[in-house]
């Protein structure tokens, strides 16, 4: 099976079982239609997607990882509402349709933000594919990488950085823990599920430092390079943001030998860990060549 | 050792800890001085104390508690936090201090709350005096009485009841949710983890139900009634921002009786759990008769 194919076929999986795990929730309607808008407002589910196929480079019934992705995504989510809000971008639109706080309002896109990561926990918690060690496990890690040494120190390093001139180890910094950290999340979560070694893991944290990196330049090259028909937004708009990227730092040409750089060393410590026949592997194409 | 003694040592003991869990964090500066602001802004720490009390009501060591006690105080100052945003009660102060967005922006504000909420799970994760099925237990206690079904809840119901009338049954709803899911959670986590049998937890479920509401309606009276010196805080801004309260619906004197029904309840059921020498025994007096 293609890679394509593979994704196709379990995102279509996972987006069930996802709604499936908020439906129930007995809360007040108005909460549950705004955690299910952002939830549903789609995107790629790639971190979703790199658990399962971590998993899968190690074993079959990716089952088992299902809920761990499902809060792994209402995590991503939140964090993607609560950064929209005026406060923080400001952005009234996310991928074509109206960011969680224009469709309702400021108050009921914090509370829903607040609502899906305090969710999350609650699903691993309660997951009866996993053992309580595995919960504990990770609990901790999903929470490490989305919590004040994560994901929100990536958000804090952020904004500071706005309009600002940073240098590449800042812009660094800042991806690595912004998206960096989930990105990284999701791999180790799925191989250790499945589970592989210490140093496995070792190798394959490495393998999703450089592919967190590798999306991010890749988003900024797109940025200047790219079709906005294809991207379904404007391009140029990190240029007039004056924000820094790894092209208004280094140019475009060494950018994307950045890319290419990201890319060999990822491959390089997923044959480190001893995985071959993986959609790991493929998806550092995929990643390092997508149009969108 | 009389409660206000006991009060005193345990919430110095736990000030400590509390900043201790805060204090080593790497994170960017700002994002710390603002997590900390708040957890610093005081208040009684009545759920620690609850949890603290309700441990040991069945046995002598507490420290066993206090990881999941600062677990739930970060739960509770980060719910201030959000709640106090301009998009929400948009209040200036908080006990005569400035609100976090007022102190630091509406951004960073947004984010220490996001933090404390996520390392409040990871606190628990790490915890090295709890077995693994005690930290599963707590985690799943914890966000659910905090998340989209309990705390988060009740903030929803509360702001769509603003400037509404609504009847005595709803406005139940709305504490035993806003207040009264993390006043339960306190009780009953410090039971378990020391050791209660099912009985007894059923019992103090409802013993904590009735605290819960004691809290508010007192809290409710005291708007009407209270000194303001003593309160540190204006008297009758329910009426003048008209909002539900026991006295608006009842009137105050049904309201006092309410208040002492709960009273009476809240120490019937702690009969019932077996439980006589205990300082939940004493909270009960001290948050029915309270001045502040």
């Amino acid at each position: 099976m293609n890679l394509t194919n593979y994704m196709k076929e379990r995102i279509a999986t996972f987006n069930e079982k996802l709604l499936a795990y908020l439906n129930p929730l007995s809360i007040p309607p108005l909460l549950k239609q705004s955690m299910i808008y952002s939830i549903e407002a789609g995107g790629k589910r790639i971190r979703p997607i790199l658990v399962m196929a971590s998993f899968e480079s190690f074993q079959k019934d990716f089952e088992k990882t299902i809920a761990t992705a499902a809060a792994l995504e209402m995590i991503h989510t939140y964090s993607l509402i609560h950064d929209d809000l005026p406060a923080m971008d400001d952005d009234d639109y996310r991928r074509g349709k109206l960011t969680n706080h224009k469709m309702f309002d400021e108050a009921t896109a914090i509370l829903a933000g607040d609502a899906l990561l305090t969710y999350a926990f609650e699903l691993i918690s309660k997951d009866s594919n996993l053992s309580s060690e595995e919960k504990v496990y990770t609990i901790n890690k999903l929470a490490r990488a989305s919590g004040p040494e994560g994901m929100i120190a990536g958000q804090v390093l952020d904004i500071a950085a706005e309009e600002k001139r940073i240098s590449l180890k800042e812009l660094i910094e800042i991806h690595s823990k912004k998206t960096g950290a989930l990105i990284t999340f999701s791999v180790h979560i799925g191989a250790y599920l499945a589970g592989a070694s210490e140093e496995q893991l070792k190798y394959l944290d490495e393998y999703s430092y450089n592919l967190g990196l590798l999306f991010q330049v890749q988003d900024d090259i797109l940025d200047v390079i790219g079709d906005a028909e294809k991207l379904g937004k404007p391009v140029g708009s990190d240029l007039d943001n004056e924000k820094s990227t790894y092209p208004s730092i280094l140019g475009l040409e060494k950018a994307i030998s950045y890319r290419d750089e990201y890319a060999k060393n990822a491959l390089l410590a997923l044959k480190d860990a001893g995985i071959n026949n993986s959609y790991l592997k493929a998806l550092v194409e995929y990643i390092a060549h997508r149009e969108h």
